[in-house]
């Protein structure tokens, strides 16, 4: 949880735990070892639901604020506390198992599941989520299982909290709930400014960059939960141009008077970013593109085509592994002589050149790389596989697990840094093809199989 | 479901379901046998999502609509398609549970028991889940709880699933996703109009009546769900005055002008109803009941008491089911007496005026029986008890729990037939102290003691 | 200004001018002789700007509290002070004037009459318009010119009051200033109440009736300004329907199932009323009629016609007026024969019909007087001019100088009441087709020319 | 009218123009003279009313379009036709205002009144006026005005325009429309970009500034017109501290970390600007202060103190200009004496000294030069009057005539180039004290008496 959220967090609810209680929980940021009596019995208590419903909700609020103010060794002895003396009673659960290996009548084993179910729960759930009660209390649980995901690294033991909570976000974050928003320049500057924080893909550089963003011609939609109003869950960049983009720089280029086309033919994804570590695993992605799509049709009826401009993350260092290796046969003589004559320093191999982006400068040498590159990329794209016989990419999964087309490879499409340390400035373009898109995703699904254009099968 | 919603929901779901998929299932409305098999096709496919995830939600809303469309019947022999074919895989589970009865570590314990949660998990409910994506789609599955709370009295194989949907309701329609709104004569008259065919207790009979209720010093506020705008779960009608109402009737009398106080000493609840039979069981009257008085306090901090004017239902039928018995000693020689005397036809008994409540028009009878009855029915309050060890009285019993004081039996309170028949006119009042409420609550819930008043000890 | 509006906006105003200033002017109702010094000194104070102008706005809020207070005699007297102490300096404007008559350059002549312009400015109506910074003051001066209207009646003197008011309400409710909004079952009760309020063409007889005229093919749309925001100007009702209506009783008959029609041809505009008083000759409605046109058009495009279904005032009144001249000739001798004919008591004649609408109730009377009152009623409408050579008509005149075409005349077209005492139960079509609709203008306002079908010219 | 502004006003307004007229009006920007003819006539059309109301305000979109197509030279072209063809009829006033001459009674005086009003008032400003009806056309009229202002220092000619505009802004623009809206760090970037714009003491050097600006202990008010939604008409910004602040470089320093006082004493007014050039002359500042003050001490009953941190304009000219005399005797000899001691060359004068402000840098000097400068910025504002007896220093009347009070002058305060240039780096504090606010005003406007403090008086 970052700090800005955190004070506002603290602040909210100090008001409400005073509140409701008296009495305030008082922990050391580190959790004294004689501090973890007391709190073991407030969290008892408030388990109990002595004094009522509405009362156990106050002491909630409660242990909702120690645990803010805890860092992060306090917060791991907080969640440890949790699973050892609130987790599944499973002498209980047991016991109740037991009575499905009677004979039993449908209704009997009916009850049997259900008790079981019950029994299953762990009472120190029934306490996170009453932490929704609270004045932002959802992003609280949200952050509460990124400390969760971030603790069990070290902390193994923590992970049966992640799978669980994982369980409940999936529930309370189902996209039913959700609302898709537009963003633009009319939004609250409070809003952008967590775009610009969030922003995963392409890093915005100033509110000059923003505005440029969400000029006429473009178009940035959020999923929203109802109650977390202004934090974006998952967000999409889109520009509306003429043909299929090649090239994120030219679009990020806030210099570019861009000629504004009443009637554009195409919709470019060329970013989309989780907002919240604590979703991870909440299936979001999918339906904000599809939903965006569907807005976008409606909203401009001359769109024709959605594709995206895609990172390839990974790439480069795929392909410096496998040219490490003794018997990499990735380029051909042919291609290794038309490199090799552009070279200065004849010592040096085309493997050489791939361990840094350096003759990127370098039109010559550059031209020469071009065909072999592309090519390299569309063959990790298509033939790179994880055990389970999807993608090894994961943009490349995502989109092609949403049953897009894998379409283009583009040269000198991203000349950030960052964009040339990943992919030696290379972009891929995957086509949303709604006619195929179900077909796609089952093909890919079942049986592995890359939907892709004639152009990258070359 | 009442007609208008179902009509409502059906055309919002057309919409949609043509939107994403293409053939549409069509059925009849008592679900012929030949039918069972497409549909089972259809959820089939939908739990297996294929097309990706997206696409089952198109598949759901199609068979949302095809819910919506069959009568009682067509809808019994639907939900015992789901609990047939896609409920819990009962081998799987007992499989699972069997893990449990070997020697595991606390890792592979755990990894046991989320399976088996996962095993636990019908895949039904996921297809019912899937419903809220659609527009109305929360309200459907709160309507279709209905349905199943309704059909299983005749069909209690489907019990199982009423059990599941409370479960998923009460995560859904936590306290802490809730809006509390004040709800006055500026709101929409499509929820006004809700007010009016929700009222439970006391019948709003015209706008002039409701006009009334939400006049200057009267108070209406209600819990919503961000995603059921326009449907209030539970409301409650307030009066601000100057001391603890005893009488319904005048609160409610249109043709009384109002003096309006600008500092009220007092809140009267005299009216509180749940508008979803589909979340029964799911508590939310405590938690708007507390919430009203804080927001009551904030708003007016002239007010000191809040108490309820509440009924007193199924104290005529205990009466006079007591009454009947032989050994009844509910009246004093002394009482009997002076009741007698005001009688014309000596041949009744006080037992037989019981039965009926034409004696209240008679002042003097009406005077003789006013002090046994209020002590009956605090008799009846104070002592008449579920196995529990709770009062057998459903409104008493709700505020009890909240940690109320009994306070008060008022005579002559509310005279609508309604009142006459269900305590002769009597009601009570219910007075929350905020000092004393959580103890009251332990008080009431561990030991089955009740607060009360001095006047009504007596 | 009704006492309710009175009411609430006295309630405001005390709050308003005790903020401000401390001592409170406190008048009788009947505004006594000696009060009226206290009072001319305060308007003094208040013109002077004494304490700058906030504080004259604080003043103003008195001299507006004070206003409220009075009763209409106190309220003329008030009025009167205004136009004898604070008009117009005579003598001033007339040494300005002289200025006119000399020598002068353009600059010299453009300051002398922006002087001029000044001079003539009342100081009374500088302090009528600092009412409006006050809660509901613009409202406030609404009511007043409608006080003003009232009372001139009786007291001429007031007359310049109503025109300079007239002219600053025409500035400040320019329709630039307004907002044209749908009104729906969804609006604030407490906005369809005043619907309920000010319909002035078909009364509403209760909330259900309102909610009638609210179905999913009705609209109702209003002009609103900014800061009146709960209070309509001017509102329409509109039926969406296949063909122009002949008849506002079946329209409005609740008890009718509509057939929805999801692709209506024509738009009936069957009701217009105009809901302030103070606002007459504030020219409002031709744009209501056109913007709703527009706002049709754009929501449903499968309309073609847009009619009215529109009363006929005075037709009775003019007919029986008319019959009762010696020589009147309305009927031919056939049409008086076939009417006599189903007469039992042949003393009666035809005039004698026209005194009473009883004989709409006799079936065979009803069809021999149908041709020739349709006949007589569009001869009224074609021919009855004004001395300016517009319709005598007022309602005719209305929709004939909106550019709208005089189309039809229908019989038994409402038969409430008033339709019957009015028309003899006939209403009249008037076709707003947009593509004539500057020339029929032109026409009719440059030479009185009536566009109309040739229907009415039979 | 800058140019953004331009373009949208003038794409929202072709779809209007297009949508009510057929034929558009297409001009050259310099507005050619064979293009005078075409103009007037449609004018003319407008005016005269064609078709009817609505027809002429499409009109009037057409002849607004036209304007904004123009440069400066066409605007002067098409103004200068306004009031040469379209202005006041000169004659008619003369005839009209004959009669003023002869003996009238009172009824017959007031309608010569009225008919001279209503001829006093020219046709182009009934032009100028329907232009409101269009989208921005409220804010098109302003920036119109803005125009004039501009135009009219070369061509005074136009001055009329001005004053007719100005009256009709006032009254459009009165306090009784404008909202106060409370500006935060949730506004729309698209109107926190302007406030960056529109900013005129302080410039805001990027949006980090901007954000420190909306700080928790900051706040920012303005005023906004209905019909302008996002366009801020005068904005002021507050600081709530804990004591009069006496500079406010540090008050604008993002770097410091402020605490944040949940209780403060003071608040400060650092910067007010007006936003709407075409608004110079209606008066909406002092509302401003005073509507603040009110709302500040309803949100924080903590403060105590209402004061501003001024600029003092004008203070280095008039200065300079003095000391340039002959016989100059801004400083006593003991001063000069002690300048003198700090300076290394010693053929400098102090009042060399003043022309520039590099010795703000050397601690000697400003130490010696800080008792006479202050004395002399109290004397600069304490006596320097214009010619009717109100303070010379723009600032200092503004507040003055508000009736504030004149407190204390801070040396140092304000170190900007801007802040040197001006006033040496000098700010004045100016003390809103609401219980002598109402005198200190009347004192000021009446006798020229400025309220201060004792410590302005040494």
């Amino acid at each position: 949880m970052n700090n800005r959220l955190f004070s506002n967090i603290l602040s909210a609810w100090k008001g409400v735990s005073t509140q409701f209680s008296g009495k305030r929980l008082e922990l050391s940021p580190y959790l004294h070892a004689d501090e973890i009596e007391p709190l073991r019995v407030k969290i008892s208590d408030c388990l109990e639901g002595k004094g009522g419903e509405v009362s156990a909700r106050a002491r909630a609020a409660e242990l909702g604020t120690a645990y803010l103010g805890l860092n992060d060794e306090g917060r791991h002895k907080y969640l440890k506390l949790l699973i050892t003396d609130f987790d599944v009673d499973h002498d209980k659960v047991r016991t109740t198992a037991e009575a499905l290996f009677t004979d039993l009548g449908n209704e009997q084993r009916s009850k049997v599941e259900e008790k079981l179910r019950q029994n299953l729960t762990p009472p120190y759930l029934k306490l996170l989520t009453q932490f929704n009660a609270l004045p932002q209390g959802i992003k609280f649980l949200v952050d509460l299982r990124s400390d969760v995901m971030r603790l069990s690294k070290e902390h193994p033991e923590l992970k049966s909290i992640n799978e669980l909570l994982h369980t409940q976000l999936c529930s309370w974050f189902d996209i039913g709930f959700l609302e898709l928003q537009r963003i633009d320049w009319n939004a609250p500057a409070s809003l952008l400014e967590k775009l610009i924080e969030y922003e995963a893909v392409h890093r915005v550089k100033s509110w000059v960059d923003l505005h440029h963003r969400l000029g006429e011609n473009r178009r940035c939609f959020a999923f929203f939960h109802p109650r977390m109003p202004n934090e974006p869950l998952i967000f999409v960049w889109v520009a509306l141009v003429d043909k299929i983009s090649d090239n994120v720089t030219a679009l990020l280029d806030t210099t570019h008077q861009e000629i504004t086309n009443d009637e554009p033919s195409t919709a470019i994804f060329y970013s989309i970013s989780s907002a919240q570590k604590g979703l991870a695993g909440v299936s979001l992605g999918n339906f904000l593109i599809k939903r965006v799509v569907d807005e976008l049709k409606r909203e401009c009826p001359s769109l024709e085509n959605f594709a995206t401009l895609s990172p390839a993350p990974g790439f480069s260092k795929w392909l410096t592994t496998r040219a490490a290796a003794p018997d990499s046969e990735l380029f051909t003589d042919e291609e290794r002589k038309a490199i090799s004559q552009q070279l200065v320093d004849n010592t040096r191999t085309v493997e050489d050149l791939l361990n840094n982006t350096e003759w990127l400068a370098d039109e010559n040498i550059c031209n020469a790389m071009r065909k072999p590159l592309q090519r390299l990329l569309a063959h990790y794209i298509l033939t790179e596989k994880r055990s389970n016989g999807t993608a090894a990419n994961s943009v490349a999964h995502f989109h092609l697990s949403n049953g897009a087309i894998f379409e283009r490879v583009n040269w000198l499409a991203d000349l950030s840094n960052h964009g040339q340390a990943q992919s030696y400035g290379m972009m891929v373009n995957y086509l949303y093809d709604l006619d195929v898109i179900d077909e796609n995703h089952e093909q890919y699904i079942e049986h592995g199989v890359i939907a892709h254009s004639k152009q990258t099968q070359k």
